[in-house]
């Protein structure tokens, strides 16, 4: 099995309080975009390795909404949202809550582009009302998850 | 009837490309919240004077979603979101989409006090991921129907 090396770029916006992920993947959005919706894919490769992946409900459509937990021993994280807009191969819209900052709410926008050849780049941007807090999520050590996660999808992807 | 003339405040800002609206009225938050959730009260009152709103699904529940149109004369307008989460009496986070600018998208939050004696504080707060596309909204003339909106809600809540 053949998994890709693409660099994950992590940049904060410096106008708004904003985090923008970039990533390249060697499949073609179609497959991507599955690996983003279906919820049997979706198990497989989001967040870091070593925790357990339970979803909860992933309704990945125009209006549905998505609930899922994360476990690490006898540690439980809680997470969910809805899907403003789901647009098939090229874009989703959703909100997110980490269920142990209850307040705390992201509005999500994940654009897919085709970059030919069978490749595609995943650009996923966070938004939130407060740099404290966007600045906060990103010391936390969110970029282990997010590095780690594309490597298990560039894993799923070359499964599939 | 008796309706009351509270001011509308209407705030932008300085940090974060965000919208504040701040309401006060004569009404308790349980009631102020039945206005924002059965979708026949919210047809009474959502949007400026003299629009005919038609609902085509209004499911205000945590993970719901809605789409609704305004239509005056020959000119209709669509709207749509997700409800992130919706806590009785209490809290309403949903995303909104004007469907004429179908990329723009933005995170709302409802947030109802109770201020004693049969009164309540609404603050609306409304994020986008730009000063540029916040600020012409604001330009837009959205005070005329956030402010005629909040005058006939005085007249929904005078009524029932």
């Amino acid at each position: 099995m053949t998994t890709s090396t693409h660099e994950t770029r992590i940049d904060v916006d410096p106008e708004v309080p904003l985090v923008r992920i970039t990533r390249e993947f060697d499949a073609p959005p179609a497959k991507v975009f599955r690996a983003h919706t279906d919820p049997e894919l979706v198990a497989q490769w989001l967040g870091p390795r070593g925790l357990e992946m339970t979803i909860d409900h992933y309704d990945c459509r125009t209006g549905g909404s998505y609930r899922y937990l994360h476990r690490q021993g006898e540690e439980e994280y809680g997470f969910h949202g809805c899907f403003h807009e789901v647009r098939p191969d090229k874009l989703i819209v959703q909100t997110f809550t980490f269920e142990g900052m209850p307040e705390g709410v992201a509005l999500e926008k994940l654009v897919l582009e085709d970059l030919g050849g069978g490749r595609t780049r995943l650009t996923s941007t966070s938004l939130v009302d407060s740099f404290a807090d966007r600045d906060a999520f990103v010391a936390s050590g969110m970029e282990v998850g997010v590095r780690e996660g594309y490597e298990r999808l560039d894993e799923v992807l070359a499964r599939g």
